[in-house]
């Protein structure tokens, strides 16, 4: 939870101060120029390399996995004609999802989920996109990412996406990003399918953090997944040029995809909440049976130990105790007792 | 909950993949052609048969049972002139019900629903209708269906069904749909009554399991209805020429019963909560019961215990136990104690 | 809950099929017609008696108790030119409140609602209004109605009622129905009170029962009120020649009406859901009760048990049980035991 | 609760019938008359000696404590040109707050508030203002009231209120109550701030009670506050000849406060609700303590009435008897036993 | 919770009375004038002062901490020109967070809020802004303040800051406010988390004291935060001539930061929502916990209890106990009950 917002407090609207966690050690760009012909793929050490590319007629996408290193988000920012706002935005990697539209670019904010199995906690990071009308900046917060397959679709294919313009890119990226929400969905979706059978069989107190914690988990993910709606429902109701018209028939496609992952994790909240009440009705149902045990044992041998203890008194008067039939008298009555108070548990269908 | 989504992530959009359970052996297609005169129904074994029928002047009703053989699904669909992305929702049957309007055709997609008594499960079947200008395409994963009575009003009547046109036939499709939401919502209605009567009168832990399922089965039951809604209001105030004016009032008709089912399942989902409050409320009063009645048989007797344990000690210098009345006075005692006691649980009206 | 949907499942749209439940042997059709100086009004045993008095210049109101003979229905249906669907829906009595605008009529369907003090049910009973230029149609289910007023007014005074159009007894109709649902909400909210002041003084289970029941109830109330509103508002901005000016203020006092009742039905929801509350914690206080007095009880004397059966065993050599004072001594630590106990007690202010 | 609705059903709309209770013996008629120079208040004894006064120059306000007595309500009515459904609602006592707008008058009906300290419940009042070209008429259910400020102010100042017209003066009325309502509220914050402070130390079943009244409290006040918001903000939006421009920005102002009690009147509902869960969680704290204090006492003694038990034992053979030191041994056992159970429940922290 | 609105009831609107605590001795005004190239800072003692520097070409920041002393408040107010409504707004602090225009200044209400980390409860201070063409007016209840690093920025850049005109200065002001609500959250997150371990290990009752506190002060967050949204949203949208084109870039920017606040606040209310429910669960384990030790102790115990108590019994005809082996065979009864005792437990999973 902790956003370290202290340390932006105070300071100048635009200034570009990295918010987060530092994951790699060294930001890593990779610069990839391609048309419908030619494909180049490169890692390069110097983020001035890529100035050169970006104004061909090809299209040049530039990714970045790593925004602590705030000088390089603020030459590639210049060099683009970036607003310090988004530059400031790219860096502080705390915002909500969101589109931004600029006379020359638009900048868009998602967030990539990852589902840890071992801790059944959805990490996030954040990742910016910058559509340009012939380049895309992507940046990351980390190395491993969900654009592998695109990137791999970029040297195999010659198909539309190769053959469209950045825009199609832009789009490409975002459905890789929105396609991976499926996958932590269904992760989520098992791990809901164990807790409900652990539940009925032994709620345990484990379970309950177990429940809680999904539960946060669920918040979290709402908060990621609803702002999305919205961004893609601009960008295709943007009227803008950088966004040539085969692209909005696909953007159509993926804000469907994104009203399927709400209505999911809204599913998903509402089982969860359900699977609480269960467990909280098991605990009752638990208790309901031990208290069970404990009043049948104890309101049948509490009459018992008393008839006992009658005739365990010290009396020197009384008669029942030089009966010859006394003992085995005292306990048949014992056992009537015992056998009626039986009877009675049963009626009441305790037993 | 399993959608099997990791199987489609990182493909390109518009890839044809099946997702979802193959529920059929082999596809089967039946092919129905109809005009005010003749109709004529047979079931293909090659897709390529209706192809010819299509542009006929008559209408053609091509129905496929089964969408996990992709190429059957692609063949019909290139054409027909089908979009690849409308393709790709056709065989992928996590789609939510929706309505797109394209140039040439309308397409659609409705969820059939089951209830099966054993389970108290609702079981989901993806419905796809292409809506094009002399001809019908329908898409389910399951060869037992809902259209049969449409099927027999066809062959039947030479009424409106066989005078209008394709849309009028897309509307019967869906309207048979929606009547079986009817039966499916009496099944779960009839559900919660026995669910009702069984919780007050003994609340076991196992209809505590039954509710949970139930509110599951009418979370699900309401992702399938709600959008529903929009998709018959968008069909209606759509302005496609492809809709004939008489199937309007009949659109009317089908989206005053969508409402009605949105408020049945509403309100099947307050009483389900309402039964879970009960559950509680039952499991607590029980509890409360039995704690009552080891209090009562505790309270009542731990004193005469008491009472019996202090004269059956060993002290030698012991008066009372000398006396000729001791005994007698010592079972008085006791009494008196024991009917105190009980006036005082009267009183508390705990009996 | 039952509503016989199946019956109509597979049907063709528009086949007049009655749904519900007989409630009386034969239907009754009431004939009156009135203008500003006459008024006749009697039974007729034929549909077709009524037909001649439909056209005339003075206004005919046409009232049928009893719906389930279709034939009816379907003749003045007919003769009066109604759609296909509006007869359909007449005597489908599972309709939401509505209102339909056609070219030549409005079609209204309200629900009567009745109290039942002895079971504390709501019984709802379906009525149509068919608005026509001249006429008026009603249709209810059952004989016994909250028409009467209406009549009595129609018959008695040379009024606004008598002297205005076919629309103000439509409205006429609409009050006295909606006039009623503030009688069944103020047994409702008197049904409330009741429980409210039983359920503090002994929250028995059946309290509980009753809750649940009365919230069902309500729920079910609100169904038929809450369309109510958009029906009359619906009229209210009707632009149809079929409704007077001087009707349309008094639209918007009924308008006003449905507001209060729907206001004083979602209050009883609230007020509903905090008795439940209160009833839960009353069980729990009832609980916490009786543990306390079980507590204190087995608490005194389970140590006082323990002192007697120390002096209780037999060992040869235990010099107390020969002292002089040994059992006064006893009973002196008994008694210091139950009071140090006692004292413990009441500074945990448990007594 | 009761609304006595019975009384009204089946009437002709428009037939004025007193609804509610007669709070006052006789109605009181107040007479206010002035302009910027001159002040005239007097009690008149009869309506009509205020049908001169009406249509001067100057601006006249007409107040009547009491409406049981329809007559008054009907003749002043009649003479201002009053529609009959409006004087059928100044005497029905049970409004929403709403603003209605006729050619020549505004016709306004407000709810004033009163907290009862001593049974902590909201008594409401229906206040019900016209305002006419240069007239304001006021109704209200009892004599005292919050209007004594404005009154004074009348008499006092020669300022904005006395220059202004009657819309001012109605905007000062309506303000008046509305000021009262931030009272009230107040009053029942400290309430509610008590009742913490009870719960927390002593959480009696009384508290619940209480709980549970000033919850309900808090709904009947909501109903009368939130349709505020609209009756003013559609004042605000009139563009009514009735109102003066200057009045129109303290309208918004006025609009400002009740957008403030609302949100109040929320928190306080979401505070209610707050500490019904303290409480109940409260109540499972103490019957926690209970449990523990019975289960500490009783494991303690258990297994050492039994040890007294076995040497209580009358066995020919029992050796443990005979010995010299068996007395003390099975002091020390029982020394033992007992310390050990205590480190038990030390660790478990129940100590 | 207390706001002494009962001090302001029935005076005049527009009587500037102070309405909240004094929280300083004597206000404290600080004059400050700039533009590009000069920078004055100065406190003054008299508020007359100020009104030559209002109107110079350079822009005045006049701050006023302690709105207490209501005459400094009118006298500057007069000077600009205000609303008597809006004075009266700025020594009531009780208001909402607003924006209202007025042709020649935009009055803005915020709240500035602190955490208090000993009492984990937020205090709230009103600051008022008035827009002016060449002015700013603040006005805030206390000394200390969040626009600390604001003049830094001014005393020291020459940047925007000093060089745009007053709203850039005004969006400044708010920024530091809004700034300082991230810092307010994070702690309230930090809080929640330690509630949170704290909970699971020890759910003492001092912890649902807590959690209530905890909130309680979200719910008051909440009212001050949720306005805000408008007002930022409303400033965006003016068309006022006294928001320059270059602030309202930053002003969205603003806006984003309140769509954050607001969500993360959400997000703490359902957690602490979550919080309370485990709360209420872990009660309920511990109780189960406890009853599980008696109920094993005393179903143990009990039935040994009574073997001894049998054969403590005097009668004289026992033929076991002159047995020899009478003693071993009654221990071995013993330990065979309580082995199958405990081997019941143990399948029950209870041990």
């Amino acid at each position: 939870m902790k956003k370290h917002y202290s340390k932006k407090a105070g300071l100048a609207p635009g200034t570009i101060v990295h918010v987060g966690e530092a994951r790699t050690e060294r930001p890593k760009i990779t610069l990839i120029n391609y048309d419908r012909n030619n494909y180049e793929e490169r890692v390069v050490e110097d983020i001035e390399t890529c100035f050169l590319c970006k104004d061909s007629s090809s299209v040049t996408w530039i990714n970045i996995d790593g925004v602590h290193q705030v000088d390089i988000v603020e030459k590639i920012g210049t060099h683009c004609g970036l607003h310090p706002l988004v530059m400031e935005d790219i860096v502080h990697t705390d915002q909500r999802p969101k589109m931004e539209e600029f006379e020359s670019y638009i900048y868009l904010v998602l967030k990539m989920l990852q589902f840890d199995d071992a801790t059944a906690a959805v990490t996030t990071e954040q990742v910016s996109i910058i559509l340009g009308p012939s380049f895309i900046l992507s940046f990351q917060e980390d190395e491993g990412d969900t654009f592998e397959p695109v990137r791999e679709r970029l040297r195999n294919s010659k198909g539309r996406i190769r053959s469209v313009g950045p825009s199609y890119l832009a789009y490409a990226l975002m459905d890789s990003i929105v396609d991976n929400y499926f996958i932590v969905l269904e992760k989520i979706g098992e791990f809901l399918e164990l807790l409900e059978e652990d539940m009925i069989e032994n709620p345990t107190p484990e379970i309950l953090e177990d429940i809680h914690g999904i539960k946060k988990e669920i918040i979290y993910l709402r908060r990621s997944v609803w702002p999305l709606r919205e961004v893609i429902s601009r960008l295709e109701r943007s009227e803008s040029p950088l966004i040539e018209k085969v692209t909005m028939e696909f953007l159509k496609d993926l804000y469907d995809h994104t009203i399927r992952i709400i209505e999911t994790a809204e599913t998903y909240r509402d089982i969860t909440s359900g699977i609480m009440d269960v467990y909280l009705s098991s605990v009752s149902n638990k208790m309901n049976e031990v208290m069970k045990t404990l009043t049948i044992i104890a309101t049948i041998f509490i009459p018992l130990t008393f008839i006992a203890g009658v005739y365990g008194m010290n009396f020197e008067h009384m008669p029942e105790l030089g009966w010859k039939w006394g003992y085995p008298a005292a306990w048949i009555a014992m056992l009537l007792v015992s056998v009626s108070m039986l009877m009675y548990f049963r009626r009441k269908k305790w037993l």
